[in-house]
């Protein structure tokens, strides 16, 4: 594993000691801060082919999660629950459609990568005590990695969470906070409690290590393709901490030398039209994005009415010649039924967004059915019971006698 | 792979055909007729190490699924989600205690492994219609390998499952009956009517591959183990077809040379003191059970009154020196919050007696601390929010306001 050289402000270039925990650029004279990146001293491996540095377990087995890739992350002890290498589906209708299959991660979600890497260097630096405003998910790979680590776990979450997010946490020992308002409302919270209560703020890239563990998505996506981008990825976009992870983890892949050259994949960022930010920015060629008023949707990890990195994954989004847009909760619905029906996976009304963009995509011509995508279903759709049958408007039916 | 030679009856001995779909031992004189294991013709792989045989994807990469085991498994197209391959997670805690964690596989259990085994071998008979009498997660497997194989699936369930059973169920476009009754009275409905309904009967251990995929379970863990035995095996035993599949496995194992020679762990079949027909039988030294009345847990998956196979789970336990014992739904829901506090992981109920079970029989001295021991999570914690936050008497909270 390499040691961490610096980490590098995403504006001002500054770089920072990663000796002790930081959160946004400290000495950035921009504003809003940059966030951090993580550099790493790769010249030993310069030369090197991935199965060379692929980790394996004892038995020499390659191993099966994020950590096979310990090369290329911080040189620290993991807290690991096994998050990563998910599987990677071939659609049985679509010859050109993989699907990235996040929910079989600890905790049911694409969070344990990003939430696993930061409570990892959290318990590295010694901190006790973590606070983080969440959608839902995060909460929940939060409360699970924390209580693997034996630190205090602080959750702010919207009141309508699904209820899933809710039983977790508490199982897990957090102490929880529901919140009537938004992810916008819990951040303010913990940003005016944390000092006081000594909390470590572990938000959406306002720490380097998240956007760090979900590069490995990046990886993975690359390694199960045998080495190679596809033509697109489609990503359910909140906070776009995956996206700009995976994009980190192509800009490394190149300068190792362990992708074959080409094209880098088109980025695509998938939302609902409940909470669209990013995909009204991108159509209205606006760098940054706005706060979205009243954002409404059932795919409750998209309700994040303005990301801190939305700056960064406007600017992915252009230069990999992807797009934005915003799908309605009906035809994410519709594209719940329509996987489960006919392909046999229960997606989470997240990653249906992202199955819905493909077929949207498709049919304006923006893509062809051979280009190769990947689309991720970011989380389990067990997590949502309540709020999918909901939309399905279905409820316990009245059951059949046994006896006749 | 290997073709199938025959399928041999658990009883009679008898060899029948596996060229037509078979259920139970047709030719068998005893009653109830015994269960048919698949045979194959092994001698392809006499002299080879498993590292030799195990299945790689295009890429080189040793596939990540139970699909790895195809030189071991019916030589015919597999209908697939990614089941197989699961975490094997080291306790935080007990240096000899390894936790198999099954809820990482489709639909979030390891009904997984069977149920896609028996499609495969549907959908290669050109089956169109198949039933199944369920406590639950054996319903929502079926029905994602029903939709993905394109076969219709007709489930009865008892009325009060966890609510994710019914939504997955449904989502996946399957014919779901609820039952006022426990398994066997949903197992009965489906044998008075399949004939006239033209349904296959695809319930635990009434057709030949659901041990067949669970037998993979065996493979797995003495694979993660680096080819070798563990001292024992918790396994939570509702009908208990892991228990079966998985000393299948063992056999297979010594008889292709795969592992070192050894004692076989002993196997210990875990049950719930609200239905605990093997562990009662257990001890009365009884060679079958007698059906529980009034069965009553809320780890749901432990509700079956009389399993079909209760003669060869207690063979195996007794011949294993394993043991049989039955926890309190008190020292589960306990053992589901140590786990969730203590390790990071959210065990189901199920699972979670097996976590209790070790603590139990680590005070009474029938092991030691430094025994190697798997303990098996049959499935994700986040399939019972609802019954675990019940017994929790967790309800959702007043919310905080967002405005102070």
């Amino acid at each position: 594993m390499p040691a961490i050289a610096f980490l590098e402000c995403s504006r001002c270039h500054a770089h920072v000691s990663a000796e002790t925990p930081q959160t946004l650029c400290p000495v950035c004279p921009d504003s809003p801060a940059g966030i951090l990146y993580v550099r790493y001293d790769f010249s030993a491996l310069a030369g090197t082919r991935p199965d060379d540095v692929i980790a394996r377990d004892t038995a020499g087995v390659p191993w099966s999660g994020m950590w096979r890739y310990r090369s290329v992350l911080p040189d620290v002890p993991p807290v690991t629950l096994g998050e990563g290498w998910t599987p990677m589906l071939h659609s049985k209708r679509y010859a050109g459609v993989w699907l990235k299959e996040e929910g079989t991660n600890p905790t049911g979600t694409f969070k344990a990568r990003g939430l696993g890497l930061a409570v990892t260097l959290a318990h590295h630096y010694g901190i006790t005590k973590i606070a983080i405003p969440s959608a839902g998910n995060a909460a929940g790979a939060l409360a699970a990695y924390a209580a693997a680590a034996g630190i205090e776990a602080h959750i702010f979450m919207p009141a309508d969470v699904p209820f899933a997010n809710y039983v977790e946490a508490i199982a897990y020992g957090a102490k929880v906070t529901l919140v009537n308002g938004l992810i916008s409302d819990c951040a303010r919270i913990v940003s005016e409690r944390k000092e006081q209560e000594g909390w470590f703020d572990i938000s959406t890239l306002k720490e380097p290590f998240r956007v760090e563990g979900k590069k490995t998505m990046g990886y993975e996506l690359v390694e199960q393709l045998g080495w190679q981008y596809p033509d697109a990825v489609f990503y359910p976009t909140g906070g776009g901490v995956g996206m700009i992870g995976m994009w980190k983890a192509f800009e490394e892949l190149e300068e190792l030398g362990w992708v074959k050259p080409g094209r880098r994949p088109r980025m695509i960022a998938v939302q609902s039209t409940g909470c669209a930010p990013v995909a009204r920015a991108f159509e209205q060629g606006a760098s940054v994005s706005e706060a979205w008023r009243d954002a409404a949707t059932f795919a409750s990890g998209l309700r994040v009415p303005k990301p801190y990195g939305d700056a960064i994954i406007l600017d992915i989004v252009r230069k990999s010649e992807g797009t934005a847009l915003a799908l309605t909760d009906e035809q994410i619905l519709a594209s719940i039924l329509d996987w489960a029906r006919n392909e046999g996976i229960f997606l989470s009304p997240e990653g249906a967004a992202a199955t819905a963009a493909y077929d949207h995509l498709l049919q304006t011509g923006f893509l062809k059915p051979e280009d190769k995508v990947v689309l991720f279903n970011t989380g389990a759709g067990l997590k949502y019971t309540d709020v999918t049958a909901e939309a399905m408007k279905l409820s316990r039916p009245t059951a059949e006698p046994a006896m006749k």
